[in-house]
């Protein structure tokens, strides 16, 4: 895989067919973001409980009703450029598939939310190890005893993506990710994983265990599938969510939205 | 005037009658914020607005519908705790009054936007001169030729605060500011306002005209009144504002919401 690929290329490639991978590593450096469209009866309360619970749930573009082209991936269209969408019909997971042309109307509210794969990039470039891509892993994420504030309908556990480092590496991880408020930022725990109400890092709630080496702590950020859970959560007639690791990828560079 | 006084005292005193001024420098370290009332009906595109242009209208905490107490500070009631409000109805101010009980109703979202307060307190104490503070006048405040990004009936032009400092402390300046990312943050543009479309830096559109010394460059930085101007642009029914200057003061300190 060209790691040099441009966003707009591998968006081509993903529409045509002939990319339904997952995007970790994928257009390198380019922003990717979690989607969720909903109907726009609902759209007020979703991005409400967004801005509520921005570190998990960071907006990047929310589009007019019925329009599928992103202010920040200009000649997109969000029906067909993702890999991969998970269709819900009354919180029920119905389908999985490679476009949504034809569930989408001009009711429809599309949300473009931030992800943890642009600090990622910036850890490695700091020589931070990210063990979920050392082990080509999905990261490990797990749902949390801290409740999001609700909105609405919608609610949902506040979930992290936890990755190991040693005390020393995650001081300048807390310095590399902060400047990454778009994209989750700082950490929001490190340590003791009872303190989030995790009984086990080993069977994480989602994506894959990997290993912690001795000297090392977990360090626990907050993650987009925090707004995939909300989503579902109102048990709305229709919802739509990219599938885990089947990222939007915009023209955005990580670089463009540090705060710093 | 008593600098210490807190957050909670200052409210009280205001919901008393017995403080109707402006809240510039009062209870000094805890965060102000511009108010905008509309009927949940609109509330979707005003929030939608406020997200799209986050830099000028950066959302501090957003109300359910017929709530009068934030989450920014506990105790306190929007419709009295502001010291001044106008009343716009279809888009033309009607009335400023003192508190906006009889006009707010089941149907009234309430929206708290980030106010520059909190980084000229940063500044001051960072050694930085703050003109209008020193000079005791409103800041100056211009339209400029930049549009946000419109949502639903909602529009303005990006509006702009000015301080005037040397090259040398405009870049502290951009060091101090940039950690206050929910209070406009780093400014927008330093030097020749002809860029923004300003054509003379002593006639602002809102606020009060600061001297410029020799040696001084005009540092322009986003302005929460977009927000305003934007809630009133939709000409709807009923919207209420504070009045400029008198801000709404919350519980959270300035320091809680920098980003690092």
């Amino acid at each position: 895989m060209n790691q040099k690929r441009s966003a707009r290329e591998l968006r081509q490639h993903i529409r045509s067919g002939h990319w339904t991978a997952q995007t970790s590593g994928a257009a390198a450096g380019y922003v990717q973001a979690n989607l969720v469209m909903l109907p726009l009866r609902e759209a007020f309360h979703f991005l409400l409980f967004c801005t509520r619970n921005s570190k998990p749930c960071p907006v990047l573009d929310v589009l007019d009703p019925g329009e599928v082209e992103p202010s920040i991936a200009r000649g997109a269209d969000l029906t067909t450029d993702l890999p991969r969408y998970r269709v819900f019909r009354r919180g029920e997971m119905v389908d999985e598939v490679t476009d949504v042309k034809a569930l989408f109307d001009e009711e429809t509210v599309s949300f473009l939310l931030g992800c943890s794969f642009s600090f990622e990039n910036a850890m490695r470039a700091a020589g931070l190890p990210v063990r979920n891509i050392e082990e080509g892993k999905n990261v490990s994420m797990y749902k949390t005893n801290r409740p999001c504030r609700p909105a609405g309908p919608f609610h949902a556990p506040l979930v992290v993506s936890m990755r190991p480092l040693t005390p020393a590496q995650a001081v300048r991880a807390v310095q590399v990710t902060s400047r990454f408020y778009l994209t989750h930022g700082a950490p929001v725990h490190m340590g003791d994983p009872a303190e989030l109400g995790i009984a086990d890092l080993a069977r994480p709630d989602f994506g894959d265990p990997v290993e912690i080496r001795p000297g090392e702590i977990p360090v626990f950020w907050a993650c987009g599938v925090t707004s995939s859970l909300s989503a579902v959560s109102a048990r709305l007639p229709l919802t739509i969510t990219h599938s885990p690791g089947h990222m939007f990828v915009s023209d955005l560079k990580d670089e463009e939205m540090t705060v710093l």
